[in-house]
């Protein structure tokens, strides 16, 4: 079967009810299965992860988009955590045999549903982004909802789908389409920070390291450790246990152990065929050899 | 959804239109899917593997049975390969949601249809064994096809199932259930086939090695290597990349290096799981993170 995968966030993460009738929209939808959602009230925003065949999941989308604009409004939001519309970001993953154009082609045609039917403006960033500097979403985001009526104004600001003018209510959609990441984090036995973020520095892109990981230093006070703590955003391209033995040899350089790792959150199947080929050097090792791959998208009736 | 594997080998590899028939008898059947199927002449036998819910796959199984044994007759059978029956062996094998004991269970009432039904005899083996010295297939097919009348004789060899008399054309049916195995070749950087077999001494439960671990070694005469060729028979028991690491230390102490490694066949997700925990130190990983996980037995309608 084809999987994609969606994981909107919505500006509401203190009324449980009006999440959960954002959430229904998905719970609802046929061929749509919701994997995961959790709300932070100090954010104020809600994360909802779920899963289906292409067709299903953007129907579910739309569902959802057209819920949560009807349920939030963005005059008197508040929270921590940056934002600049109702249904701040609505990422699309494949995840199983659909090529990241084919996603990309998922996105665009959804931002222009939003922008042309639900009459909100539309940015696309990182792989859906129709130029460079919408790529990063900060950049994008940059300023806020409490920005976004001037930048709408602004020319280079132009949303690249719905209306140019500011809808106080809804804000602007954020719609993009990426590969999976891997939310990878490796706690070291030592309560020095400055070592994790040395490492942190010297793996990340930013500063010279591999191209496709972010990664900061943080302190485990509790644990009385250090922890680098990074996303991987194209596992295929910047592979985990290079990046993993990369940590650990810098480590390994003040002295420092690897107490343990922690993934967070779901992780590809193809990030675990790497592992085994890369570890174990079974070079030839095929996705096809996992018995359980053959059950995927298979009842038996 | 629950999974179970059904690897029965038949005693035909020779006539390609009866293993034809025998395997669709699996292809007809509803809920089982067929993984593969594979005739070697020389041992004048086929290997039929195939997955699903227990009770399509126990269906599928009784089929393939009188279909194999309605068109093989052991009285002519020539073939390298040890066999005691023209069904000669029936393993079962939980690979998802089954316990041991049930798997067990499923090829104790299968043996008991076998012996009841079909009238002929059976002996189980390995986890389904009624005794210890029946564990082992080996000992239980020793003198195989041509001993059989004289083993049915002897009390000690009395079949678990079905008549004490011998039946020409079908021989006996082997029926056990067993834990997934892995077959996981190390190929070395030399032609010298001793370290080969030294090093499969050491690491092989026969000679003081890993429990679950049988192990020989080859040479490969072409590729210009010598290979530790394994048989990993639990390798939740006796993990993977224990044996892995253990076999490049032994290597290492000849100034051996490990070219790469061949995994053979189907390999569970959970060996997968473990190598992910073990060589990333990922010691809180759950198999339930991996986002195909949850498309297993689910077509999304």
């Amino acid at each position: 079967m084809k999987a994609l995968m969606c994981v909107p966030n919505i500006s509401e993460g203190t009324d449980l009810s009006v999440v959960e009738k954002v959430v229904d929209a998905v719970r609802s939808a046929p061929g749509v299965m919701l994997l995961d959602y959790s709300s932070n009230s100090d954010h104020n925003r809600s994360v909802i992860t779920y899963i289906g065949q292409p067709k299903p999941v953007i129907a579910a989308t739309r569902k959802l988009t057209e819920t949560a604009l009807g349920l939030i409004d963005m005059t008197c939001h508040k929270g921590s955590h940056p934002r600049q519309g109702a249904v701040d970001v609505v990422p699309f993953i494949p995840i199983r045999g659909i090529t990241e154009e084919a996603s990309i082609a998922i996105a665009r045609d959804f931002g222009r549903y939003v922008g042309d039917t639900l009459g909100v403006p539309v940015y696309f960033y990182e792989d859906a982004a129709t130029r460079p500097e919408r790529q990063n979403l900060a950049k994008v985001r940059k300023g806020q909802y409490e920005a976004l009526a001037q930048k709408l104004e602004d020319p280079v600001w132009a949303p690249d789908e719905g209306p140019c003018q500011f809808v106080p209510k809804s804000g602007s959609i954020q719609v993009s389409s990426r590969f999976p990441l891997v939310a990878f984090n490796i706690n070291l036995a030592t309560t020095d920070l400055d070592i994790a973020q040395d490492i942190a520095k010297s793996v990340r892109f930013i500063n010279g390291g591999f191209r496709y990981v972010r990664a900061i230093g943080l302190s485990l006070e509790e644990a009385g450790m250090v922890q680098v703590s990074m996303n991987l955003t194209h596992y295929e391209k910047t592979p985990i246990p290079m990046v993993a033995e990369a940590v650990k040899r810098e480590a390994s350089r003040y002295g420092v152990s690897v107490v343990g790792t922690e993934l967070v959150g779901p992780v590809p199947l193809g990030a675990m065929a790497q592992i085994f080929r890369y570890y174990l050097q079974a070079h030839d090792f095929s996705m096809d050899q996992i018995i359980e791959n053959s059950l995927i998208g298979w009842t038996g009736e």
